[in-house]
């Protein structure tokens, strides 16, 4: 193995390939690099045990003198090319199994993993696939992750439930105290498909994806999703089980409803949380309706102090006056995903789930479970 | 006590008196903020077991309705000055030694700590004070008190010592591996002075000092400092005890002497740190003149590889070759408070200090300890 090729097109893929490098496993010929070379493209594999990159990288630049290839230990290597001056580098094996780079006036020799020790990955690619825009994907995932659960007694809501009926994706996410649902149209239709992704490799997807508007390939079978994009495969294991049923969760009659503008009442929950009692993590505020129509958020702790934050409704009430307390956390979270600046929160009781719906959002849909207290 | 004034202005004021906030004290008294409030400005105190704040806040904004004062827990009350919306806030005391907060819609009330409980703090003024330019001030610190130590068993090295004689004000810190020396020349003349100043005190008291060319005064005795800035008293306590006699660690003579280029330098031992052994947390470094006048540094580590950097010297190398090892971490961090785009090393031998000068930094001097390396 011998090639040159451009710096900063050799770092920005492995930042990309960073993304499914192993830092501890098991297996420590996952904390390496595979780098495969063939005349005119170079293959970069990464891979733990939640999902698998694979770059394929032409360039100008590239100049293979020798076609091979190896397994580096990532976290070095990337130090070294991201810390290097240099315009190229050259990289290439020398004896005793050792990467030799040179650059500029830089010459450093890396010692080499076993080869031999790295799993066989395939990257399966099917004949149908779904098609979706990137920056729809992006949207998708940005407002539907941050709702599974971080917890794992519960492994299957840490993923999100992608479901296809003809053309219309449904993404759900829920830690079963609250729920994100975003729905959207696709341009094709396509075959039913119902398939729980976990999070976190959502999470870890979405930061390599550019916002633009190319089209993302989603392959998939029963254990596995790849997801094509440029000359990206990023591949993630799904999670096994059936998704829980959630549209019993949603109410169908929201007889109260209350518009805010959404930055009012996030600023208002944010100062009230600050001296609020405490529920694990969470900072427990109370929302209710005075009689002449003020919304009152209020917070009590009784060691520190307490909050009451007045809040002007937008419109017109609808339906009888309500008191409710809820995680501030929560609401935040759901309130900062909206793109709408006015907001409506639909409630049917004090002990009933509310749903919080925004103009500008259409087909998504945010759900949290009240909190009782005495 | 009752008051109201600009938010932002008290929000300022209680930034930088949060440097002295205590969070962890064996008095719990001192993790509040003290508020004394006169007809026609306030006094804002905090202080930990090193240094003490005390600001005199007069504004334009403020309206006082009622003298007092009040002992804040000052977390909770810096939290939610912060995030108030409002343009003014009105601060209260209501029944029961509670704090009232009134902005706008909000309308908090916190629980106070025992006035009572908190230590009686002089912060005194002497007729004689030294002078020093803020912008001076800001310099002499940010290039010496990084080479304190961190490590507390020999206690006075964790400071920096100030000497004055006559019109000429020298600051040393040394960790007894390196050392950092910096003079200047003070306007005035003054008695002698030789105090030790603890690292942090500074380092904590350069986040407050802006860069202006406003006149910093300092008054101390035995054991206290007061910089008086603007409307900020900030005062620290000193370290007891004689500080090493330094001067007889620095050679006089400097046989051998390169010139180079700080950046090239600077990046070829960051390269080579990368790969290196280490001593402690220390990567250790090899610099080497090659007989063709080349400057190699070099690293080595058997486990995970090596690196060979070259650097070019700016000018003919002075004195004959030399083979030395040394921290990348203690070069690098005596580089980088260079103003000098070229500096130059000078060393006596092998294993002798050596020195870093640069050209556009009059009256500093950098010495580091080599390694001894078989």
């Amino acid at each position: 193995m011998n090639f040159q090729i451009n710096k900063d097109v050799l770092l920005n893929n492995l930042i990309v390939a960073q993304k499914a490098l192993s830092n501890k496993t098991p297996n420590p010929a996952l904390q390496g690099i595979k780098i495969e070379v063939f005349k005119d493209h170079l293959v970069i594999i990464t891979s733990n045990s939640d999902i698998a990159i694979k770059l394929n990288v032409k360039d100008s630049s590239l100049d293979v003198k020798e076609e091979g290839s190896a397994l580096i230990p990532g976290k070095y290597f990337i130090e070294i090319i991201r810390k290097l001056d240099a315009l190229k580098c050259n990289l290439s094996i020398v004896a005793d199994n050792m990467l030799r780079i040179e650059a500029d006036r830089s010459d450093i020799t890396l010692n080499m993993m076993d080869l031999e020790d790295y799993p066989e990955l395939e990257f399966s690619e099917k004949i149908k696939s779904v098609k979706v825009n990137v920056r729809t994907l992006k949207t998708i995932i940005r407002q539907t992750a941050f709702a599974t659960s971080s917890i794992e007694n519960r492994p299957i809501l840490t993923g999100v439930n992608f479901k296809i009926d003809a053309n219309k994706l449904t993404a759900i996410a829920t830690d079963s105290y609250r729920l994100s649902q975003k729905e959207i149209e696709l341009q094709d239709t396509y075959e039913p498909m119902d398939i729980i992704i976990p999070g976190r490799s959502l999470e870890e997807l979405t930061k390599i994806l550019e916002n633009n508007n190319e089209v993302v390939e989603l392959h998939f079978d029963n254990s596995k999703i790849l997801f094509k994009y440029g000359n990206i495969k990023f591949q993630s294991r799904l999670l096994e089980g059936n998704y829980p049923e959630t549209s019993r969760l949603i109410p169908t009659e929201l007889p109260i409803r209350i518009k805010f503008n959404k930055d009012s009442l996030a600023t208002a929950i944010e100062r009230a949380s600050l001296l609020s009692s405490r529920d694990g993590n969470n900072a427990i505020v109370k929302l209710s309706v005075r009689p002449d129509n003020v919304i009152e958020i209020t917070s009590n702790s009784p060691e520190i102090g307490k909050v009451l934050e007045e809040v002007y409704p937008v419109d017109q009430i609808v339906g009888s006056p309500i008191k409710i307390a809820f995680s501030s956390k929560y609401m935040m979270d759901a309130l900062k995903i909206f793109n709408s600046t006015e907001i409506t929160v639909n409630f049917t009781g004090e002990i009933r789930p509310f749903i919080i719906k925004g103009e500008y959002d259409p087909e998504m849909l945010q759900l949290i479970l009240p909190v009782r207290t005495e």
